[in-house]
C-alpha cells in the first residue's frame, strides 16, 4: 500500500535540486538555455534514440560513459546533430567553461532544435554567465527546452508507504519529430528514491515501453530523443510504488507531448487487442497513430472507420476482416464482418470524435496481444508550423 | 531499334477497344461509372494490393481466376471494401445485369472510393442502362474513375520496329491513399502487342517495381490497389520495345498520380544511391517520400537538409554520417561529415525547391544499392481534402 500525491515546484520539489532557465539569445524572447543541478552526485541512467545519426550530446554521454552526475545543461533551437567531431568538441569547450563557474561532476549536455547547424558556443556561454546556480525555478527550465511546444511539461509526485517517502519529478519537451523509438526528445526525471543501482535501467526501460515508446505525433524519430532518470537516493524506495509513480510521471509527460503535438487538437488512445502477440499489437497501434488518413479524419471529426480498417490491413499484421472489430469510443461500428454504420451510429461516433480526447478500440480477434498507443490529429497548423519551421 | 510515338484517344486508340463514362448518380455531376470493352477476348494479368483487407472486386477476380476478358466495369465514390460476402454478391448481381445488356466474357469489376459502405447496385445498373457500348470515349472512362484527382490520367503510344507495330495505352486514378505495395489504385493498361502469355505477368511486375511501387502521396496502402494489363494480341511484339513502352506508360501515370497527389504542388524524385543493397535504397527512398517533416519542408520550399538526414537515420538502413552526402537538385549541402550550408548555398537550394519538380539525391556511401522514389509535398489542402472527404 502506498499513496501518490501531486506536489508543486517540479524538479525543485526534491531536496538539493536546483534548476532555472535564462535567455541566451537563441530565442528572441523567453528562456532557451537551462540547467538542473544537484547538491550531491546523482546516479543516472538514460535511453537514447534509435536514429542512426545520434546527436553530438548523446554521443558525448555515451563516450564518457557517464554514470554519476550533478549537472545537466540543456538548450533549445539547436540540436547539435549531424555536426560530427566538431559538435562534440563544441560540447567539451562549453562544459569546460561551465566548470570554471561552478563545481560540476560529469556534466551532461542536452540539445534540441534545428539539425545540421553548428551550435553557437558564445550564446551558451553567455547564458551560463547569467545562471543563478541556487535558483529553484523548475518551470523556467521546462520552458527553456521548449521548441514548438505551446505549453511547458512538468509533473511531480510524492509517494508515501511503509517504506517511507520519496519524490519523483519529470520535465519534457515534445511537439514535432515525435515517434520515439526509445524515448522522446528530451525528458529529465529526478527522484530521491533509493533505487538499487541494478534496477534503475530495467525499470526505466519497462515504463518507457508503454509511455514514450507508445506515442507519435508525426512518425518521425529524432536524432536527439533522450530520457534521463537521475536519483539522489535520499528517500525511501519500494519497487512497485516506484514503478507506478514513474509510470504516472512518464505517461503524463508522454500524453502531454501528444496533446501538444504540432498543430494537434485531439489526443487519441488507439487500443489494439486480440493481436497475434504484443509486438503485432504495437505495430498495428503505431500504424494507426501514423496514418495521415486516420489523422485527417480525426481532425475532421469524421468516423470514417474504413480508414482505420485499411490501415490495419496495410500494417502487415495478421488479420482477417471476419475477425476484426472496431469501436470509436464505446460505439461499435464494425464487428467480425458486419458493418454497424447507420445514420444513428454514425452520429454517435461523430459525437465521440468531437471530444478533445477519446479512444479507438480495435480487436483483431487473432490472439492475446495488446498495446495502447497515443496519437493526435493532423491539422492545417501542423503543415504551417513545419513549412515555416526555420523562418 | 524501335520508335515510340505518342498517339491520341487513349485506350480507344487500339483497334476494337471501346470505352466510355456516364453519371450513375454517385457524383453530383460528372462521370462516375465507366467501361472498357474489347471486340475480342483479351488476355489479362493483374497485380493487386498487399493490404490484407482486399476489396470485394479484387477477391472476385481472384476467386474466378480470370485470365481472359472482354469487359471492365469501373466506378468511383465507393470502394466496395470491407463489405464481406455481401460485397461479392453485389458484384455478381451487377455483372449478371450487365450480361443481359451486352455480350460479356468474364467481366471484371473495379471500384474506388469510400471503404466500408455497401455499393448502391441501383446506381450502377442505372449507369449500365446509359452505356453506349460502341462509344470510343477513353477520356470519359478516365474521368469516371477519378475521386479527389484534379485531372484525368491517360496516355497512349504507338511502337514501331522491325517486329512491326503495336499500341499500348493506360488510364489510372490516384490522389489519396497512395503508397502502393503492388500497384496503385486502379490502373488499366490495354495493348495489342502479341506478348507471349508467360511473359505478361513477369514484365508487368518488373516495370511496376520502379513505377507504381516507387511512389507515395501519403504512405497509406489502399484496399483496392489494382493494375491490369490486357492485350488483344492483334499487333506485333518485341520484348525490349514492349518493356520500354510499358515503362513509359506506367512511369507517366505514376508520376502524374504523385503530381496530382491530394493537395500536392511539387513532384520530387528521391534518388538514393550508395545503399548496402537495392532493398535498403528502396527503404530509405520510401522513408523520404513518407516523412511528414520532409514533405512540409518541401511545401515550405525550405532546404532543411537536417530533416532529410534524420529521416535516413531513422529508416533503419545501414548508414554513417561520415559516409552520407546530400544534394538538393545539383546543390551539395552535406558531404561525408562536412556541412556546406552557408547563405549562398542555402539560397541556391531554396531556388531549386521553388520549382514544380526537382530531385533530392542521397548517397549513403555504403555500397551499390540504388532506388528512385517519387513523392510530393504535404500542404494545407491535403489536410482539407481528407478532413472533409466524406462530406
Amino acid at each position: 500500500m502506498f499513496r501518490i500525491t501531486p506536489v508543486k515546484n517540479g524538479l525543485c520539489s526534491i531536496d538539493g535540486i536546483y534548476a532555472d532557465g535564462v535567455n541566451g539569445g537563441f530565442k528572441k524572447e523567453g528562456f532557451d538555455v537551462g540547467f538542473i543541478r544537484s547538491e550531491k552526485e546523482m546516479d543516472v541512467v538514460y535511453l537514447f534514440t534509435t536514429n542512426k545519426f545520434q546527436a553530438a550530446p548523446i554521443k558525448y554521454v555515451l563516450r564518457e560513459n557517464i554514470k554519476k552526475t550533478n549537472f545537466v545543461l540543456a538548450n533549445s533551437k539547436n540540436a547539435n546533430a549531424l555536426t560530427g567531431e566538431e559538435g562534440i568538441n563544441d560540447i567539451k569547450e562549453i562544459l569546460n567553461y561551465l566548470s570554471q563557474k561552478t563545481n560540476v561532476v560529469n556534466p551532461i549536455m542536452s540539445s534540441t532544435g534545428v539539425i545540421g547547424v553548428r551550435i553557437d558556443k558564445e550564446k551558451i556561454k553567455n547564458a551560463i554567465d547569467k545562471f543563478d546556480f541556487n535558483a529553484k525555478n523548475s518551470e523556467n527550465f521546462a520552458k527553456a527546452i521548449m521548441t514548438t511546444d505551446s505549453f511547458h511539461k512538468e509533473i511531480a509526485f510524492e509517494v508515501e508507504g511503509k517504506f517511507g517517502k520519496f519524490k519523483i519529478a519529470g520535465v519534457a519537451k515534445g511537439a514535432g519529430m515525435i515517434n520515439p523509438a526509445m524515448a522522446t526528445m528530451l525528458c529529465f526525471i529526478v527522484t530521491d528514491a533509493n533505487i538499487p543501482e541494478n534496477e534503475m535501467r530495467e525499470i526505466l526501460k519497462e515504463v518507457n515501453e508503454n509511455t514514450f515508446n507508445a506515442i507519435s505525433v508525426d512518425g518521425d524519430t529524432s536524432t536527439n530523443d533522450s530520457v534521463f532518470l537521475m536519483t539522489t537516493r535520499d528517500g525511501g524506495y519500494e519497487k512497485e510504488a516506484f514503478k507506478q509513480a514513474l509510470n504516472h510521471v512518464m505517461l503524463k509527460l508522454a500524453t502531454d507531448i501528444v496533446r501538444d503535438g504540432e498543430g494537434a487538437n485531439k489526443l487519441v488512445a488507439f487500443e489494439v487487442k486480440g493481436a497475434k502477440n504484443r509486438n503485432e499489437a504495437k505495430i498495428a497501434a503505431k500504424a494507426l497513430t501514423n496514418s495521415l488518413l486516420v489523422k485527417t479524419a480525426i481532425f475532421g471529426e469524421d468516423p470514417n472507420w474504413g480508414r482505420i480498417a485499411s490501415t490495419i490491413g496495410a500494417s502487415g499484421v495478421e488479420c482477417d476482416e471476419n475477425a476484426l472489430s472496431i469501436k470509436i469510443g464505446d460505439v461499435l461500428v464494425y464487428e467480425r464482418g458486419k458493418i454497424y454504420f447507420d445514420k444513428v451510429t454514425e452520429e454517435k461516433a461523430h459525437n465521440v470524435m468531437k471530444k478533445d480526447s477519446f479512444k479507438i478500440e480495435v480487436d483483431l480477434g487473432m490472439g492475446d496481444g495488446e498495446f495502447r498507443a497515443f496519437g493526435c490529429d493532423l491539422s492545417y497548423d501542423y503543415v504551417k508550423i513545419n513549412a515555416e519551421y526555420r523562418t
